[in-house]
């Protein structure tokens, strides 16, 4: 026996040689593969679970077996003689499975590290683009056992714990460096009330819930592995929650409901006209964010509690996971637009809506849940992304962090389409920003038979630019033209009016023409109109028409996100962008080919055109899982350069120009193909590029 | 005209060589004279006012003259001319005065530093014993004139406030390095909730108070010099509160109350035996602590407002002060024993009282306001000094910070004597600590006759030792043998119980002489006494005695005060302390002879022996005022020595030897002359060393 060995780490291959007597947790740290542990290598919490192989590996030149590390401790029995379900699920033996912090090396071995004990490697994807986050929550629990005090050291109770997180915390994470020393460490003011009592109902072995490494936030009796935390965004119309196992990185529960301060106004400068209006409207459009996101919790709480429940008995007695309970969140990651960012924050929204429209804040907010009447641990930390500008929220920062465009060479540019569009081009080198308000048209609102996206909504448009005969798809039918329309929804609304477009019913102004031969266009009630479905056909008994008022109101949107992105291009010395992210529902259900018929986003190749979802709750949650990304992203934000169209001296002339289909001096050589009719603008000349 | 230049700075007599075009502040600053200034060197705050001396300065070999000055510029004309006043009251004439800040040097000059422009050097004298302190607080005011947004820079005001802080921060502190950049300056919450308006009312010219260099907790519109702070001293039976200045150290208002704890029980155990036995009895002690806290809180801010007003006529109308808020008081600092200190921040005090007594925290702590319902600005910071041991508190920090026992080369052995006697030895070197419960006897409580120090109490006793007449002095009589006895008030206790023993009425085992010829030694109701006053020279209409029981409680509370400061001595194999120092009330009353005639405290000079009154409440006024002496005594008490003296097997033995007066191995030689039939007690030699 010499006193170096081989050891070989499974899956990864690693190997080294390492001293005898070395623990396999220590053998494999040095070999850069991370064993998880909570109890401070104490052989109690069963995270570092390895198996040993036996055999002749003749890969790596080498005889493993069992009696090359030292024997089952007393504690390793204990742990596994009292889990025998595990044993049998896995069809391990003890001395086979081993837990590496116990287990020394004494020759050469084969070690295995099974998923479960892999630390800092778990993966989430992401439900739209499966971009992998790696785990890194501010939170770490520790477990501490401390010798009780007597009258020869009747050290504090704070230092006490203190001391023995300090040996706790090098101990599970390797004997970092530069970890806090137990005086530069604090506890929470409301967490030390109860500290007394619990560390003496636990017989002083507690699990410590540690924030940013540097504030005690929460101590429970005995061992927990698990935390809970919360990424929410709040969008003017809806509240979205996700809570997540702040260890796995798992969605436990996604729940949602309706913006309550929507009775207060329906967009946010109707909102903030409210708080100047009423003296308490700051308060009370803050109370009611914040008793939905309370309420959100509850919810989520018990869904992940339902959810356990019914998976309850695919787990041993000895492996049953606690239920949660909503003081076990311990923190949140909140996104939204400036006004819903103030109102989160109950900071006066007056001044992001009057000129020059300015933030009380930009910079990223941490406060403790106690302050904001969250029902979460009144210690738990409340987290909320950067704003970038008056309305340019953290709901973009979060797309940013979602999306990732300072981390490209390729141009991205982010679209984020509501009442209001944010935009974002750049890559690694630079990002600009804008914003512009699109009007309630690109959602399906004040378009005259606009509704929801819900079923009898007319949802997909054709026209036969032969006959001017359209075909539609209901929501809720499964073949086109079958069912009876009730009204148009958003997606049907771009559908339609490219469609009149292409077919020559309106030209490239928007106008419709008058003396084509087809009775669908005529003059109504309130101007020419195009009908998509005669009465019969709907269940409403009337004629549902595409208006000259829809189309006005489509050409005003488009040409305001239009010329917000080219403002942005020609900022950044680029014809096009070299992808386009559509943020947001909306992004979800156009066509986007119909949009860039109707210039609605500049030329682009349509492959390279990508719809992400619900960006910005992806964002949260990333900022929520990985408290790196917050650093990240407030420096992002930080360096983000902000454009405000109005004081642009081009932007109403380039608006104005905008309004035509799609606007005649760009290429648009993706969609060239539909619109072969289309001419040069004789106003191109004063497009400036 | 070169371009260096003779400066030299009165009254300090520096001088040196500076560049022409040097601002004579920052010339005066590469000298090491601080000249103060809050506006960022604008020209407007008025603080840096120096004195331009014409003439020849044969010493230095200069010509001083105004012209080798830049001329005055327009903000110091406006400065000067809308303050009359001040120049009339100081017989100066613009030109001769100047902001040191505008003024740059052309030629060689002699520059006077009256004292109100002296920075950093102010000197606060403590009522005791005239120790200086430097006032350098935790809170510092800067004046940040902003430029409004526009919408080519629509920042956020916090970024706004941040940016141009910064700037003003260090241009006031001198361009020092390693000032936090504004992404690392934080705002408290609720400061932050009221930041836009402010900042718009006070059209973007705000006084800012930072805590710690780190973070904003109140901003003002306009200029504010003047900050305020409170330092507290909760003793079991009275709370004092001192409201200060914290630019000047100037104590404003001296405020105390009874500690309304009281019925909850007269000493710590009764109030720690309360809230075990109550279930909301923690809640109920803390809730009574702070209502008084805030009734003092309010009183000092009305005499504060009170002295400002009766003096209000010595100031011109452009001088004139402006009065406190109790919100504009930012930070306190409190002390007090373990068990107030534990009621004060809501934490169960019950370990304090079981074995193995043990606090919850030792070391300071720091919260917001308004987690205590403190009413002071809820930004504003709560700091509470740290505790030794559970019988050893914050109070003592606070004495051992006034006292600075860790600063001197002598050993110190500082006792604060109430219910319970805290005791700290030791030197620069080592410091060791403990604590005994002395009973209330030494407070004159629970004696026969006891009452508090007021009219009718007997203060001092004298017995003639050939006659064993008595003398006493009554509070509120001239002259001794004057007016009518009350009872007898805790000094005169110590005094009558040390002159019977030295006219020998009692042997030295405490024990009344049976057979002296003296009607005044008698066996009374509750066995045998010593009458001081008969009936007729009283209020009260009957004998006024010192009983065997009264002497022998003061025979306990010496012994325990003895013991434990032998046990100390002993620890730090010293024989005798170099200087004595007594704090607490109890300290400035007794006579020290007297006490170390019974063996209260150990033998020393008589002159090495000092009352410093409440140096609880004057240590909490330093580290009020003084931001580094916060830091200073955390290090110290982390390394104070604990002993429990129960723990010390010795303990009993010692305790029961104590109890004669005075300890008869001891050699106790400055009072010797006093008792010249003393005699070696027998049982000395069980006294170990």
């Amino acid at each position: 026996m010499t006193n170096k060995h081989n050891i070989i780490l499974q899956p990864s291959g690693r190997r080294g040689q390492t001293d005898a007597g070395t623990s396999i947790r220590t053998a494999a740290r040095d070999l850069g593969v991370e064993i998880e542990s909570i109890c401070a290598e104490n052989g109690t919490c069963g995270k570092c679970i390895i198996l040993i192989e036996e055999g002749r590996f003749e890969k790596y030149n080498i005889d493993s077996k069992r009696e090359n590390v030292s024997p089952v401790t007393p504690q390793e029995r204990k742990y596994f003689e009292s889990r025998p379900h595990l044993l049998k699920s896995k069809g391990w033996e003890i001395g086979q499975v081993r837990l590496s912090c116990q287990c020394r090396i004494r020759g050469d071995v084969l070690v295995n590290v099974p998923e479960e004990s892999r630390g800092n490697k778990q993966i989430v994807r992401k439900s739209a683009n499966e971009r992998p986050v790696e785990v890194k929550p501010a939170i770490r629990k520790y477990l501490v056992s401390m010798t009780p005090p007597n009258l020869e050291r009747p050290i504090a109770d704070w230092e006490r714990l203190a001391k023995g997180l300090e040996t706790s915390m090098s101990l599970v994470r390797g004997g970092e460096e530069n970890l806090p020393r137990w005086y530069e460490l604090s506890i929470d003011y409301q967490c030390l009330r109860t500290l007394s009592k619990t560390m003496r109902d636990a017989r002083w072995n507690v699990t410590v819930s540690v924030w940013n490494d540097k504030e005690v936030i929460q101590v429970q009796p005995g061992l927990h592995e698990n935390s809970y935390g919360a990424a929410v965004d709040i969008g003017s119309t809806t509240i979205a929650l996700y809570l997540c196992n702040l260890r796995t990185g798992e969605i436990l529960a996604a729940e949602s409901e309706m913006n309550p301060q929507i009775v207060y106004g329906e967009d946010v400068m109707s909102r903030i006209q409210y708080t100047i209006e009423h003296k308490d409207g700051t308060e009370k459009l803050h109370k009611a964010v914040i008793e939905t996101l309370n309420k959100l919790l509850r919810q989520a709480v018990k869904t992940a509690n339902k959810n356990l429940y019914a998976n309850a008995n695919k787990y041993e007695e000895d492996e049953r996971p606690t239920y949660i309970k909503i003081e076990d969140i311990l923190e949140m990651v909140l996104v939204g637009n400036s006004t819903m960012h103030h109102l989160l924050l109950n900071l006066n929204p007056k001044d992001l809506g009057l000129a020059p429209f300015v933030p009380a804040i930009h910079e990223s907010v941490d406060v403790k849940a106690r302050e904001l009447g969250l029902q979460i641990s009144p210690s738990g930390n409340i987290h909320v992304l950067p704003t970038i500008a008056s309305f340019v929220g953290a709901d973009t920062s979060a797309v940013i962090l979602a999306e990732e465009p300072h981390k490209q060479d390729d141009n991205l540019l982010l679209i984020d389409v509501g009442t209001n569009a944010e935009l974002v081009l750049g890559n690694r080198k630079r990002l600009v920003c804008t914003s512009t308000p699109t009007g309630p048209a690109l959602e399906g609102a004040h378009v005259e038979y606009g509704m929801r996206a819900a079923p009898g909504a007319i949802e997909r448009v054709h026209i036969d630019e032969k006959t001017l005969e359209p075909k539609y798809k209901i929501i809720g039918e499964e073949n086109w033209n079958e069912g009876k329309a009730k009204g148009i929804c958003g997606s049907a609304i771009i559908d339609a009016v490219a469609e009149i477009f292409r077919a020559e019913v309106v030209d490239s102004r928007g106008k419709f023409k008058k003396n084509l031969s087809t009775k669908r266009v005529r003059e109504g009630e309130s101007g020419w109109e195009y009908v998509i479905a005669w009465a019969e056909e709907t269940s409403i008994g009337r004629d549902i028409p595409i208006t000259q008022q829809d189309v006005r109101q489509i050409q005003l949107a488009k040409a305001a996100l239009f010329t917000a992105a080219r403002t942005l291009l020609k900022r950044m010395n680029l014809e096009s962008p070299d992808k386009i992210i559509l943020a947001g529902g909306f992004g979800s259900y156009i066509d986007k080919e119909k949009a860039m018929l109707i210039g609605l986003i500049p030329d682009c190749e349509l492959e390279n055109v990508y719809a992400v979802g619900n960006a910005a709750g992806d964002g949260a949650r990333i900022a929520l899982l990985n408290i790196e990304k917050r650093n990240e992203i407030d420096a992002v934000t930080r360096k983000v350069e902000r454009f405000e169209l109005p004081t642009d001296p081009e932007f109403q002339n380039q608006f104005m120009l905008a309004t035509s289909f799609p606007h005649m001096s760009e290429p648009f050589e993706h969609i060239a193909h539909l619109i072969p009719h289309r001419k040069a603008d004789p106003m191109a000349k004063n497009f400036i590029k």
